[in-house]
């Protein structure tokens, strides 16, 4: 018998407490950006989501558009408008921002998990009112970007209860029939408060949370809700980090058990922060 | 007490009897093309599909995408090849398709069923798998246009067990992950027959099938599965009609009760067709 | 087409929001008395309930008897004794009742509904001991005359649940096997009480709450049960107003939403009330 | 501690292996005409139908009138009007059976079981169209005496599933509305053939099948389908035992397991048959 | 008909209130120790718990090893260490305690059911750890004597509702794996508890609590926790007597509804305590 | 991050295609034997046994008793009779037998499983008459030693469809209540059967079926059951292997899919058996 074959045993076998930790529990996965771009990554997340679900861990996919948004735009010839720095979200950029998200990033998750053997159905926030969203509550208007009003998880539960993966587009809609443009951190981390997740994963493109964004070996590999005011003083937390980590908060304070951010660079990062006790990115609990 | 309440009561006490037919039962509406054109006939639509879940009946939507493929095309400035008059469908052509019938068709239809008070789930035939698809079997190679292999329904079965009305854009996908472009009737047929329908809807643009396509007046109201190839010799049916009847009569013989085409330019006509004794359209039974 | 299936279909439409409303909540309707004399009458409370039941409202109709017991009695040459002006029932009395309204007049209901194709099963409080009562407490022994003392309402669940109309004959028992004439509104209201129902409709052969008894244009459309002891000292509740209006008092504060009182001998009173914005009779809610 | 008591222990534990014969079997009993007469043998009738209620038997009660109905049309000065010696069932009579039937014999069978403490509910074969019926095919017009042309069971597998006893009376009716009176025996015979009952047992006011019927100690024990032709060209099934042995011979054939005849003047002879090896009365086998 | 099968109905028929009364409800029978000797008197002990699985009880059967645990050790030539009088149970003597209670008490008191035709699992405290325990709390070491920690009694809820009789063989276990020997009445008790039963029956081999341990005559039939400490200090409760009346009265105090210590050397004494107005032994209530 | 873990999940990453064939299956593993002596392996087996569990395996442990029966008999200085070579099971040695497997070695596997966070429930062929025994059909009486009669997997079902890990004694009783010992892998063979397994599992202290008995590698790692004849004759299937093999070649008769033989010295050969594709030990198919 080859070695690799006992070694795979031996480390399968080592994965039983932690599988036992999160089965039958709710882990919502977030992914997007550009973890979103390498072939392979794309597949090593999918892979994960796959066991996770073999595996007993009701696992929701929640993802945003990343590059493909703008690649959209750009063959569309459409020009943005931009106001104080942000993207301004007209009519007709709402309506491809809905056709590439659900129509397109939605619908290729939902065939890599089909050709993995496993069962996806991909929704976004307009299907059963997943998300009930309105305008932005900002100084100047940016057009159809969106906040979430009410998550509305019903949907959701029918498809775990059956063993489907749901693979969430981060849409949501208003009660007029408008479309927003949602932050994909933001409906993760609201979808997991509303299912009252075990764990909500944001796949990244950096290692975690840096002292020193310059430095990768500066992560800081746990963070909870009282360190996040210091750290923000401290400038640690800052820029696009910020709203990451209020959805974050946010999500811990309505009953999630924690968060993490990890590197969705490094292959098969969901499972060894699900399955080992190495963990990876940054950690964050109440 | 208006009169008009009164009328009101009496009318809809008329419907009992029709209503009890469909009690429980299946009813797929073939929804697309030109008659998805104007504002005011689809709300007829979705109000009807609405009513026809109310009162019990497990009524899936099936949508092509009509002209909105045509206009992203147009958007984008791409050129379309021909081949023997017939459409090339390249890989920048399937991936407009998907987004525009999964992300924006399906979600729209979506948007208005919740506008009127129902729960409505938005797929494709993508989602766990429910159309699988292949190249088209023809003399030339079209590119991605599909034709179904086998319809997995068990997504819409689960759906509807929930009381959701299920939305469907007619994209299909094969075991390697490509996506096709399917004919929005074949798709509605193929799904009434593995759901065994009582009845397949198809909202078209004409007032059903005509004896002299250039009078209006001479609608053929009933067809049997007999009665097609004669009419097919005798060119009554022809040019576009010929698919559309095929998938009727295959359909009928894999065990739906009965087919209609009806014409979505009248207000209402579905609930026409449903709820009371005149029928519209052109009826097809084996 | 004809006119006639596009108003109808038209009108179908405008009730969807009117439908959604009551989805799958509990109504109780009572019917009896003069409202009960005329066939086509009788035939369109019964249409009515069927097409509640059909759109998914989950409906109990509750009745008395009306004229067929006093034509029993006079059939059977029996003289009746009357005590400060109210009929005492003696045991064969009460056999009488007992036999009429659980024995002809529930199940020719039973029947009706039958012959329009839904699903009903005939009840009365003896069986599982739906309506628990006792001797009404009153100055003079008035016999068998009953008020409830308890709702046991399983078996009405029960048979709500699997899609049956119950039907009740408002006849009641007490531990001893003593049968009790209950009247039918205290009965229905009970049965409301305990459904927890969204809307008592009490049928009956008067317009509804009438400012001026003589004068049908006088009618009051809506009381809520602070306007009661007023309505009540200006006299304009009163005679057998005063017990009608107490037990739809008592079971509005018992968590039903309304009771309204409308006039059976309008055609389709029912649906006019349920299913459109301008109701009908006198409407009553907290 | 008294003898009794230790007795009373001991034949309660002889009684296991009977009850397991029974467990979660369905038996039919029917009761009626002259054995219904003396109030201490009902009570006993209705203690032993509670018992088997009780130790998992899902008991149903299927009764006639017996001299109810007589004493009603003497009450109602109601002459009958005979043909051939059978008597007519006009309009006026099928309408005091049905009321004595489903109105008074059936309520009050319900209450009985009530106060020993189970659950019944009593209906007749008009509730759910349990017992569809027409005009018995007779040389002459007897009226609204009818048979039973089908069987709709489900109304008593639903009550049974929820550990209801249902009483029924042997009213029928047609698609008309009309209704029949039907032959208890017959009813029950149907019924348990519609039930694939274990055991159909009729409680009878005579010992069984007798040989000699003026001495009771000629009673046959045991009958099979075959004896019956011959038993019949003797003579020994003769009169009114001709029609209950065809029901039975029937039953046995559509799938019964036996059926019994006892003698309801005999205290507890249901508890005797059913839970003892001496059986009583004339038990038939296929 | 032999005199005997009329008794023997009379009798059953008189066991129907008592069988209402505990209908679906949970009564724990302890079995164990001297009255565990005589066969006939363990199986009216079996037919008692039988007949109570039969008519509707559900009935969970623990016990304790007797004698048997004695012969096993002499049989091993295993001498006894004694510490205050008290049995040091080593690792050697709780593997002989477990093997016997588990895999020879337990199994054969499972085939005695089998072959009085019920179901029946033989589980101990070891299966889904049901009891958790931990080394009891006392001055000097006993080895793995031990209490019960925590209940876990989702295994005897999952085999009542699927209408096994659970068999409890009295060992539990602790977190590290080491087995402990529990006092059965405690484990009853505690199990009785934890499943919020409606009675506790004791089955001992002695009358009951006697107010004079030398005259049989002397019982006490019934004591309130009230009553306990009074008897107590007076020296009546002593002994052996006080830790079996400690679990009852906790058990009473966690919400059980009444206790009995009975006596099994009595045929049927659990019936007669059941099923009868007399009752047997001593009852203790709250 | 370290390297262990990126390995780790690169190699549970590859488990997903396997976990997804046996995902909801039925697996029997049959544990007995040398192969339950050394600690290590023992915890092996439960881990593998576990991981089953939790990827969604419906996993069966049926056990025999190895080692510890003998020293139960050695510990109680019995002396065996031997008839033939074989020994002679007499009453004393079928009591230690049932005690030690179902007192003994299934409950130190029960608190295996738990201790490793699972939920076990140990049973023997007596529970709920699992395996019905009769004497085997020999030349010489062997006293207690059985063979299966019929396989009762009620009790297995509903433990599996609860989630719980059944763990198996191979004791089975017939209906006169005596126990037998019966061999474990014709038990678990047996149940497999019954169970319609989707593998069969026999963990043995060899390699799997050798080609030269003295010559580990000369493993055949395929056999279908026509070769069984072939190499019986061939002597390479001979002593002990012969009604291992008998019992296997009958279970894939009755619908089994495959059987293997692996070798529990290795460690988690169940999971190289299971989750790689390079098999372990010798496989058998139809």
């Amino acid at each position: 018998m080859a070695k690799h074959a006992v070694l795979k045993a031996q480390i399968l076998s080592e994965a039983v407490p932690y599988i036992q930790e999160y089965h039958d529990k709710i882990v919502v996965v977030k992914y997007g950006g550009n973890a979103m771009v390498n072939e392979v990554l794309i597949d090593n997340v999918i892979n994960d989501v796959c066991l996770m679900n073999l595996v007993g861990i009701k696992v929701v996919l929640v993802h945003g558009g990343g590059p493909e948004i703008s690649n959209a735009l750009k063959r569309m010839h459409k020009e943005s408008k931009f106001i104080n720095g942000l993207r301004y979200t007209d009519e007709e950029t709402i309506d491809i921002v809905q056709e590439v998200l659900a129509g397109k990033v939605n619908k290729n998750l939902v065939k890599r998990i089909h050709t993995h053997g496993n069962k996806a159905v991909g929704i976004c926030g307009i299907d059963n009112m997943l998300l009930k969203a309105k305008k932005v509550d900002a100084d100047v208007d940016l057009g159809y970007v969106g906040e979430i009003e009410d998550v509305n998880a019903e949907i959701l539960v029918d498809l775990l209860d059956q063993g489907y993966i749901p693979v969430v587009a981060s849409v949501g809609m208003d009660e007029e029939g408008h479309s927003y443009n949602i932050n994909a951190d933001t409906a993760a981390a609201a979808i997991a408060s509303a299912l009252k997740a075990e764990n909500l994963v944001i796949v990244s493109d950096i290692p975690g949370l840096l002292r020193d964004r310059e430095d990768e070996d500066s992560l800081i590999e746990a963070v909870t809700v009282d360190d996040v005011m210091e750290l923000t003083k401290e400038g640690i937390i800052a820029g696009g980090m910020i709203p990451k980590v209020k959805c974050i908060v946010d999500a811990l304070e309505e009953g999630i058990k924690k968060a993490v951010i990890i590197d969705g660079r490094i292959p098969h990062a969901i499972l060894i922060e699900m399955f080992s006790n190495e963990g990876s990115g940054t950690m964050f609990t109440k």
